[in-house]
Order: structure tokens, then sequence, then C-alpha cells
């Protein structure tokens, strides 16, 4: 496949709200970003859908008609200049449309926004709906699933470069930009996010910036990094490195991460609640007496954003389906001292699922040559 | 100054929101990143700001726990787990707070996260606000004008480097990413935002992305790019520049927008209208014959995010105050052609304004010697 179906992603979208008793919208105004996205192929930000049954209309600035031409040809535009504003142009395109009842989506406006167009917008009444292309997001095409497949594979591509030439002077952040550098060479549009990378106690801050922390000041170093496609798809991985001789403790945690998320991931299949398989890291985590130190959620779902519908968390709601695309990522963190997380990419198929990322993870292989 | 004085800004917002009669709120919910980290100094996002009379708590969650003690010392902090969310917290501190009426960001709150708040929070009132905080961050402390200063340091900096490196056959791409190297190594954080870098037709997209076009293919480059600081302030800039003979055409275009900037520029100063001085440039532009190729507004201001209040456009209904930091960046697109985007960052001062950024931008500077 050389390019998603907008069209048929368009109309799945409208079957889906106009099927809907409840809701009785008949257009919807799409503000996420990258919802819009998904929907059209347009790639800039700031723009809004406009999608009814007789309507599919962008409506941009000026500065993006020349792209909005290239990406979404076939799509109607209305461009605004300086001088209107979005509620003036969705006001427009909205009385034009005769529609009754509008979906937005509440998820993607703010309050002001929202107090905004219900000031310009008189012939229609806006109902607020949520999760409607989310949903659609969660179970990912065969288009998606080889940009996703490409993503993982540039980002493991950079993480072998990086690995093989770790020294003990480098600091944190030399290491993400040499990572950086490497996806880059090997396709990457960019980086899924920005890289974790974090040398001992730094690694016990789950979301720590890359700093000055030198290899060599301690044996523990954790990478949580992915690669963004060109099509803007992402990956989204984590390994601990043993750049020196691990303590026995940091063994027995990384052991203890390592066989949660083999538990975890060996529960995923359609059907499977997404709490239930949370539940599973995390009493494998609290059973080895470090509950205190698991403190997010599992994983969640990824594609053209990092983190997507479907959640794992004690608080998900939600059960897998076939064509879901999630991480598995339990952690445990303990603070001054070190935390280890170990993170894969899994597609949930129809017989269980199948895991995309294939970086070494056993304990044994986690050491890194010439170094520990 | 070493760091700014979180105290005295919260002083500050307390004293504002507790001042305005019409909203007599006696507590405030920040919900804006970039407005937690202002009056605070946290770094990380998914938490919000409870302030009080009595009262200034940071509500987070237990990946920040260890950069909440680093970064907000005597700051209380609130910590939730896997199986809590924001709102349940929030409403546990307000119920506890005994506060009657809380002021929430209506920019910085979707309608889905404002429902759950309401289900949650039955004890006070929700009272929509807007900018209260950005009020604030409009006029910048000395401390800040030092960050923003170091940030187009650093920017000016890596653009030398860029522009004196120039070759035929090197891509968009290429440039960003020496650009971002070589702002690195004089000391951001990072880039402001993704580099623009467009050569011939690219440079006409006024949001294009870097992509494959080499330097050799037109005689113009536009570059729109900035440095952040470790603080996190940003700069904000572009250049055009001649990489081979200019046609006429593009000699005439690139002294209308400089025209149009300088004069604009000149006419900053305290107590003037944001959209007179829109007007100076757009005037000219037009007067030129080319008012249909500057869909844009003329500026913004910056400072931790890349684009703040205030706004230079026909709408804006602000005027300039002593301290407020802004770019001044009129510019013409020819699609399909070419485009030339000038843009500078501007210090309001008590007389008039000072010109913080320093790339040369006479036309006979614009031309890169060796390839024009």
């Amino acid at each position: 496949m050389n390019s998603p179906n907008y069209e048929e992603r368009r109309h799945k979208l409208l079957k889906n709200f106009r099927g809907q008793q409840d809701l009785a919208v008949d257009g919807m105004l799409i503000t996420g970003p990258a919802n819009v996205r998904y929907l059209t192929g347009f790639s800039g930000d700031s723009s809004w859908l406009f999608l009814a049954a007789a309507n599919t209309i962008i409506l941009s600035d000026s500065r993006y008609e020349t792209q909005l031409a290239d990406e979404c040809p076939g799509v109607d535009v209305e461009i605004r200049d300086a001088s209107s504003t979005s509620n003036d142009m969705a006001a427009g395109v909205i009385s034009k449309a005769n529609v009754k009842r509008i979906g937005i989506e509440s998820d993607h406006l703010t309050l002001s926004q929202h107090a905004a167009l219900c000031g310009k917008i008189t012939a229609a009444q806006l109902i607020p709906t949520s999760g409607l292309v989310e949903r659609l997001r969660e179970v990912k095409d065969p288009w998606e699933l080889e940009q996703i497949r490409e993503a993982i594979h540039i980002a493991q591509r950079g993480i072998a470069v990086v690995r093989s030439s770790l020294r003990p002077g480098q600091t944190e952040t030399e290491v993400r930009y040499l990572l950086e550098a490497a996806m880059r060479d090997f396709g990457a549009n960019g980086t899924a996010f920005e890289p974790i990378v974090g040398v001992g106690p730094t690694a016990a801050l789950p979301h720590a910036h890359a700093g000055s922390r030198r290899i060599s000041e301690s044996p523990i170093l954790l990478i949580d990094w992915g690669a963004q496609t060109a099509s803007h798809y992402r990956s989204d991985l984590t390994r601990v490195f043993f750049t020196g001789k691990p303590t026995t403790e940091m063994e027995q945690v990384y052991k203890i991460v390592l066989q949660a998320q083999q538990a975890a991931i060996k529960a995923i299949r359609p059907g499977v609640k997404c709490s239930d398989v949370d539940m599973i890291a995390r009493r494998l985590i609290e059973d080895a007496g470090f509950g205190k130190y698991f403190g997010h959620g599992l994983g969640h779902g990824f594609g053209l954003e990092i983190h997507e519908s479907v959640r794992m968390s004690p608080l998900s709601t939600q059960e897998f389906e076939a064509g879901m695309v999630v991480t598995v990522e339990p952690g445990i963190y303990l603070p001054g001292k070190f935390g280890v997380r170990i993170e894969d990419d899994i597609l949930v198929t129809t017989e269980g699922n199948e895991v995309l990322s294939c970086v070494p993870r056993e304990f044994e292989e986690a050491i890194v040559p010439f170094l520990a």
C-alpha cells in the first residue's frame, strides 16, 4: 500500500456518528490536529476539518494554502486571511452547509474556543462528542502497520549504533544526540519524542531529560526512545544497559521488571481487559515488594501520536482488539539510586499478539561488552 | 540574577485575581504547562497548580516526584498513583482548602476536562478565566530578558556557522541538522521549534518542513530558526540568504519586506496599538502590490513558549508596554516561486524599543559569498 485511503476513513467516521442515535449529529467539526491528519493527510496545524454527508472542508490559513493543495488533492479548502478567525470561518461554512447538529471534539476544544464558537454559530447546535476519531485510530490498518514497523526498524538500527559505541566519558546528552543522528541516518524524519537518556539516579526519574551525567558514573543506563517516519508514525521503546558491573539489587530489579513485562505481554489478546493486563504486571511487582516504585500505567497505544488510546492502567475500561498497537512498559524506580523500565511494542492479532520490537532484553544481553 | 522569584510571581497573580471584583475568585487552578512552569519553575508536564491565599500545591504523578523536589523546593506537592486521576486530586485539594470560587484557565482546559472536573468538585464553583497568567508573562522581568538574550545569542552563533558553510549540494534537511548541532555546541538545550529551511518554492510555504531540495536548486534560501536555553526560554528569527544571483523580482520583494519590517519596528513603543504596527507593514506591502501574498500576522510575543501573548495582527486589541518582547516578521510568499520573510526580536523599552537580534539584514548582506 502506497498511501492510506482517507476517503474511506472519513466515510467510516460519517457512518459511525450518523448511526449513533443518541448523538444524532449530521456533521462534525474536527479540531484535533492528529485527527485532521488521520482523516485528510494534512500534516500542518491550526487547521480544522468540517465533515458532513455532502461536505469535506478544511478550514486553514494562508500559510498552508500550497501545502494543502499538495497533501489533500480533491478536498475543499477554505483559507482565512489575517483579519478573520477560525471561528468566523467555521460559522460561515456551517451555516452554508445547512446542518442542524454539529458534533464537536470535547477533547480538542478548550473552554475558550467553545465559548467563542458558540458566540458565532447560531444556525446549528454544538454537540460535545469524545473519542470518535480516536476510536477509529485505535485499530491500525495495514498501511499504518507498515509505517509503525518502519519506525521500530529505524529505532532499532539507531540503538544498535549507540550501544556499540558507548564510552565511559560520554554524557547523557551526547548519547541522546548520537542516537538522534543515527536514527536520521537510517531514514527517520525525527524522533518520536525527546529521547530519555538517564545514568544511575537519573534513570530513577521516569521522565528525565538527558543531562550531563557521564556513563562512567553508574553501571546503569536507561534509554527511552523512538523514531518518527516521514509519514509521522512513531515507535516507542525502552532498554536498560549495564555499562559497568550491575549490583545484586540492579539484577534483582531488572529481572522482576522483565518478568512482569513478559507475563503482561503473554496475556494480551482480543477480548482481554486492558486493566487486567496492567494488573498482571502490577501484582508481580507488588508481590516482589516494589509496588510503590511503579507509579505509572503499564502502557499505551501509539501511532500518529506517541500517546494514543488505548491506555493500560488500573483505571482502563477498554478491551483489546485485533489491530491495536500498544507499548508494554513496566518499571521500578528507586529514587536517588536507579530505575529500570523495559518497553516493547506489541500488535494485537486475532490469535493473541505479535511483539513487533526485537532489541535484546534478557538480563545477560543488557550487559554491554567492553564496558561491564 | 540567578533565578526568578517564583513566590513573587505567584503573589502578583494572587493579588491580581483577588482584586478583580467581577471575578471574585478566592483560588485558582492553573492547568497550562507553561503557566505552571512560570509560577513554580517545574519543567515537567501533566501537572497542575492550585493557588489560594493559604495554598500553593502542585498536583502531579509519581513520575515527577523527585523532579518536583529538586525544582520546586518549599512548594507543597500532591502525588497521585496510577489508580487515581488529576480530577480526583484537584477535588480533594479544593475541598480541603475550603475555597468557594475557583478560577480555572479556559484556554488550558478542554471541554472534557471541564466536564470531568465539574463532576468531581461539588464544594466550590468553577469560574472561567482567560489570560491571567499570560498577561503577567507578557512583560518580561530582568532574569527573563537575560535568558532571551542568551537564546538569541546562541541562535546567531548557530546561523553564522551555517551561513559560512553553505554548499550547493546541501539539502534543506542537512542544513537544518547542521544548524541544530551548531546551536547545541553553543549551549542550546534544543531548538525553539522545528527550524524551517526552505529553498526556492519551499520558501514560499510559510510553515514548510525542511526537505530534500538542494541549495543549488534556487538562488534563494529561507531559514526560520531559534534556540532554547537550559531555562527553556526561546528566540525566533528568520533570514533569507541568496545562494545564487537573485532575480530582479527577488531583489524587489526582499527590499519591500525589509522596508515594511523596518517601518513597523520604528513604530513600536509603549502605548502604541499592536494592530496599528501591523497595519504599517501591511499597508506598505499592499501599496507595493503584494498584499494578497502576506496572509499572516506581523508578529507575536515569545519567551517560555514560541507563541505567546501579545499578537500583532489586524485583529489585535492590545497596546505595547515596556518589557514586552515580540517578533516582527512580515513576509511575501509567491506560490511555486519563492518567499521572503525577515524576522527580528524586539524589546519594548520605556523610550521606544531595542532590536535584540543583530544578524545582517540588508539586501547586499543577504548575498552569500562564494556562492552568489
